[in-house]
């Protein structure tokens, strides 16, 4: 994770992250079929401790899943490796053909699919002001907290995520 | 570019690019010291043909300055490969030692230190709620329009950039 992070997946050789171990790379290799294999993994694992995944598996009830989004937020300052490792691998994702393109195509339309949900369930409850277009604010959320992500790990005292994010919610209100 | 754009900086190899034009990798260094050096002229490069630039550079005035954005984000959508450049490289530079990270630094630096001022220029014109944090609304514009990338080149036809840029603008109204 800390290689891919610091290199992104193209720049992580197996060399780095073998010597990183203490392993040879055939040794590497054997636990990791290939690099492409590794980082499926890689992402298996950021995942496991994302609630971003666990947002787009449940049943969101408006206010729930937006006040969560901001919590998610609060614990991602505390885990700047792992935010990088996201910045990095989806910078390089945009690209066809890099091996975790599919997946994070996928990844997004089922947070906006969720957001979307989300924020017309806060609709209901008369959280969410009724003339927002619930797809347009589930896309823009999902926007923010990414970009957030990017100014905060290159100015991390100029950039508080936290607030720019509940600011934003807050403007979602009736 | 194109090389930096789908590869990145880190992935895309000096003897591609050399390949690409059509002259060796000894060839190309004539021209360009380095891979660093490429890397900044591809930057300058871009910055020309980008209204992000002149934005950091000249005095804004509030209503000008935000409808620019809206224009910046309509043109993004029709230069892709740009637009994956951007989103690629900065994806790398937050690393430290990448070699455009301090560009980076202070190119958002200038950026909300702009987009600052023209909220609060905004907000005495009348046109954006003066309830507003101008340094937080300007960080949330760029996060918008940054995150907004991402999902536009993963996603093209799900993602519309403009319309949700417009939608975040009219919000700010007083």
């Amino acid at each position: 994770m800390a290689v891919f992070a610091e290199s992104g997946y193209r720049g992580g050789s197996l060399k780095e992250i073998a010597d990183r171990v203490g392993l040879s790379q055939a040794g590497l290799l054997h636990h990791f079929s290939s690099k492409e294999h590794l980082l499926a993994e890689v992402i298996a694992l950021r995942d496991a401790s994302d609630q971003a995944r666990r947002f787009a598996e449940s049943t969101p009830s408006g206010r729930d899943a937006l006040a969560g989004l901001a919590e998610q937020v609060r614990h991602n300052t505390t885990v700047p490796g792992l935010v990088q490792l996201y910045v990095t691998l989806s910078g390089e994702a945009v690209a066809e053909g890099h091996p975790a393109h599919t997946s994070f195509v996928e990844r997004y339309r089922a947070l906006r699919r969720y957001l979307g949900v989300a924020v017309a369930e806060g609709q209901r409850a008369g959280d969410v002001d009724p003339a927002l277009d619930p797809a347009v604010i589930a896309t823009a959320l999902i926007a923010l907290m990414d970009g957030l992500q990017i100014q905060w790990l290159l100015d991390p005292a100029a950039v508080d995520m936290p607030t720019v994010v509940e600011s934003y919610l807050k403007s979602l209100g009736p």
